[in-house]
Formats: structure tokens, sequence, C-alpha cells
């Protein structure tokens, strides 16, 4: 019997489809990253590309507050701009949608991305409306632009780099997944003062977005569970597992952590940035127990 | 009772979700051409964005060839791209698929990709994989460059300008509309010597296209139904109404007519050009009985 998708798992598919696709010269970063980096080498500013989707009875369901789905379709592709120290800039919207959905849901979306795109500097300069036989579909394309010196690749970490985290883990799904603020005045403040060797926004959840960070940096790594900044009332699993943080998980060389640590503390003094392990080398990393990734083909438990 | 989206036109929606949004100073055409345009208003070279998504049961099922899917997946925004005299340059593909779908689709849809993707230059730069609770939905983000000088809007066309189609029309959903060549190097040429003064795509049909592209260029029209390139065997209703013929509708001066035509045979010898009609002033439109347009939201017949 052939193969299917239940059968394999996301990564594995990624890693299969992007074999023998063709290259261009000004492709710096292809798949793999939180975007795609595009631009000549030594050009002052390169172009930074993403997509993300959000379906519904996947992502939200029809009574999730639609002006929250919009905020967040817009917020969730702005993060990943955010994760490379770029600013995003230009979106275009594709939304399809079944013939029976009420036009003030249509309103009410747009209205949270728009807020979302004011928030941000983001100009919405097209898209497309279809028809869905099924779910509603949104899918976001976003440009973004950072500063060659700035950019920060999911590729650059060390062995003995400090791992930081922003903000705190777990629980997001019960509370903040539709409210989110994606870390792009940090991420370009950290990528100006002290540049990190690599960076990422937490979706998938530490245990599946940690391993990415020091495989894609050919690194291993270890981290103290009971160091994790927890949503209140979450426990260390959930901080681990639960995904949607939208929190920069990022590292730098330990020469610069003490000041790294005072100089966020002056400058956000509400948000937590918290030291949680480091890197080592390939062979040695110590992975808990309760480590758990979330695959977005797994079958539901 | 509130409104839902049967009951409203695409057109209308559109045109209202784009209210109210913010914008940027880059921004130089946003929603309502083939691509939006981005860049310096001065600059040699800007930038054209554009998505397009494909719908499993509402433009493909799953006796679909994948292989001809992710073909004409890439190559309608590749047709978006050309209609501004433009050439294609980076993709980014979202899949969201079933459990139950087979891998081998993935892996022929991928192959149809990577085969438009090579023959027009586009490099894949990434993506993104999800899981679908109903239909499969396809979602392209492509990136164009176009010189400021070729580039070809909509609205640029003048009462008097006549009015020119490639290939023939009608009869695409039986036929061609999963294989159809983009005609990106027709409109380069095109615009290289013989600058429209508008120009688009027909994805539609020319019942519903012409009069967009009229009004956005502030004009009226008329053609001569009898003098449409037909598809073999296809009637003038179908020429007209039957949509997806990927061919370019453009308008050009009068006074370079005959020079263009000349020049074309000459050039794209199996690839027939047809004056169909002209530009009018924008009170004295003649709409033939015949014409009918594609809405995506209208009940299914």
């Amino acid at each position: 019997m052939s193969k299917r998708l239940v059968d394999v798992g996301e990564d594995w598919l990624v890693a299969r489809l992007l074999k023998g696709l063709p290259g261009r010269a000004d492709v710096l970063v292809g798949p793999g990253d939180d975007c795609a980096v595009i631009g000549r080498p030594r050009a002052k500013v390169w172009q930074l590309l993403k997509t993300d989707c959000l379906i519904e009875n996947v992502h939200f369901t029809r009574k999730t507050e639609a002006k929250r789905v919009g905020w967040k379709a817009l917020c969730r592709a702005i993060s990943d701009i955010g994760a490379m120290a770029g600013q995003p800039a230009h979106a275009l919207i594709t939304l399809a949608m079944p013939n029976d959905l009420e036009v003030r849901w249509v309103d009410d979306f747009y209205a949270g991305l728009g807020k979302a795109a004011r928030r941000f500097g983001v100009a919405i300069t097209g898209g497309e409306t279809a028809r869905s036989p099924g779910p509603i579909f949104i899918s976001v394309a976003l440009t973004g632009q950072v500063e060659r010196r700035r950019c920060v690749l999911r590729s650059g970490g060390q062995p003995g780099d400090a791992i930081y985290v922003t903000g705190r883990l777990g629980g997001s799904i019960a509370r903040k997944h539709l409210d989110f603020i994606p870390r792009v005045a940090e991420a370009r403040w950290i990528s100006d003062r002290f540049k990190p060797t690599s960076m990422m926004d937490l979706s998938d959840g530490l245990g599946t977005d940690l391993p990415r960070l020091a495989g894609e940096s050919g690194c291993g790594y270890r981290f103290a569970p009971g160091l994790l900044p927890r949503t209140k009332g979450c426990t260390i699993e959930q901080a681990i597992s639960d995904g949607e943080d939208y929190e920069l998980l990022f590292t730098v060389t330990p020469s610069v952590c003490s000041q790294l640590e005072s100089a966020w503390r002056r400058e956000f003094r509400r948000l937590p940035l918290t030291r949680i392990g480091e890197l080592l080398q390939p062979s040695r990393t110590r992975k808990p127990a309760t480590i758990r990734g979330f695959d977005h083909f797994a079958p539901a438990k």
C-alpha cells in the first residue's frame, strides 16, 4: 500500500519536497529557516519572504472572534520576519470561504488584519478571495527587509553559546495565541546591540523548535527544564510542548550574557528574558524525557 | 438576516475589504491590478507581488493528475507577473492536505511545480505544509521584477486604443487549463517594442476581464464578437465566458497596429494575435448580450 501523510512526519515530507527544486543565485537562504532571504550577498539590505496559513477547525473555529483570527493570521508571519531581525513590509491575503459565511465575519477578519498591519507598518497590497467547499482557509504572504549586518539565521550557533527565550512559555492555546505581540521590536533591539549567533520564533513549542535551531547550527544542546519561564499555572511539560508561544529563541556568545541581561532589563521592563541552557558539540545533546513535538500530520489524540 | 457571501458579488466584496487598510509610500500599485507593484517611483526596477490559490473540488479533483495541478498552480501566478511585462523570480508554496492523501500525490504535485519553476526561472524558496480537515488547498505566493519603463498596468488605456488578445479563447476547461503556457516571453517582447497602454491576463473570461480592464482605464469599450479568435469547436459565447484562457489582453495606440501585427507574425509564428475592438469614451460601452462573467460566489448552476 502506498504511503499516506499520516504515516510520515512533517519534517521528513518537507525535506523530500525540496529536493531537486531549481535555485537562483539571489536566494541567500532557502527553505528551512523562518524566512527565505533574497538579495546580492554584499547588498546593505536583503529581502525576507514568508507565508503562513490558518485553517478553520485546525487553527480556529467559526466561534473564534474573526477579528482575533485576522490579527493572528498576519502576526504569525510578522513573527517570522521578526525572528530574523527584519521589519515586515507588504502582505497579500488569500481568503477561501464557504458560500454560507456571513459577510460580517469577513469584515471583522479584515478589521483584525488591518489592526495588525497598522501596528507593524505593513501594507496589505492585495490578495484573493475564493470559494471553499470546506473550511475557511487563510494564507498570508509577507515580505520584509533586514539590514545585512543585522540578519540572524537559525544556523549560526556555536557550541558554548548561551540559549535565551523571551517572555513566558506554555498555555498559549487557552490564552494569548490569538492576541500575541510579535517580538519585532525586541529582535531589532537585540540584533543591533548584541548580535545573536542564531534566532527563531517559538511556534511549535521549545521541545520541537530548540532541536531545530540546534540542528541547523550543527550543534547539540542542553537546557534546564526547571529554569524555563512558565506562564502562570503551566507545568514544565506544557512550557516545553504546548507551542504557539511566538516568543524569541536565540543564542549569543557567553561573553555578552551579563551585559545583555542588564541592558534588557532596562529596555524591556515587563518582558522577561531567561537564559535556559547552552549549545553543545553535536554528539552531546541531552534530551529531557518530557520533550515532545507538535507534528501537523500526527493522528489526533 | 445578515448577508452571506452568496448574496454579494466578488468584486463588491473585494472593494469592501480594501477600504481603510493602511498603505505605505513604496506601494506604487495596490490591490486591483494583476500584481502589486512595489518600489521607489524613479527606481529602474520595481518588484511585483502576486498570490494565487487552487482548491480541490473547485479548481481540480483528486482524479486530476497531480503533476498538472502543480504546473497550473505556479503558472497561474506566473501569468499575472507576465501580464505586467514582468519576470517571475521567487515562489513560496502553501499546501494544506488531508491526512489520508498519498505521499505520491505530493511528490507528483511538486514535480509539476518544479517543471514550471525551471521553465520560467523561478526559485521555490519556501512555503508551508499543513493539515486540512477538508479539501486540498494550494496557495502560491510569487515575486517578480519589472523594469519601470516596461511595466504595464490595467489603467493606462485611452479612448481610441486598439484592443488585442493573444492565442485562442474558450473551451479551456476541457483542454488546456492544466497545461497552458504563461505568455511571459510575449509580454516582454511587446512591452519592449510597442509599449501597451494597458494589459492583463485573461483568467475569468473576456466577458469579465475586458470590462475590468476598460474600467480601470476609465474607458468604455466595444468589440466584435465575430472577430474573437476561438478555440476549435467553441462558440462565440464560450470564447467570451469560459475563462481560464491565460492569454494576454492588451491595448495599444492605433498608430502602431500595423507595425505590431507584422512584427508579431515574424516573431511568434504559431500564436495568433487578434485585434478585437477598441476602447471608447466611458459612456459609450457596447455590451453584447452574450457577456456573462464568472463569479466565485455565484451559486453553482
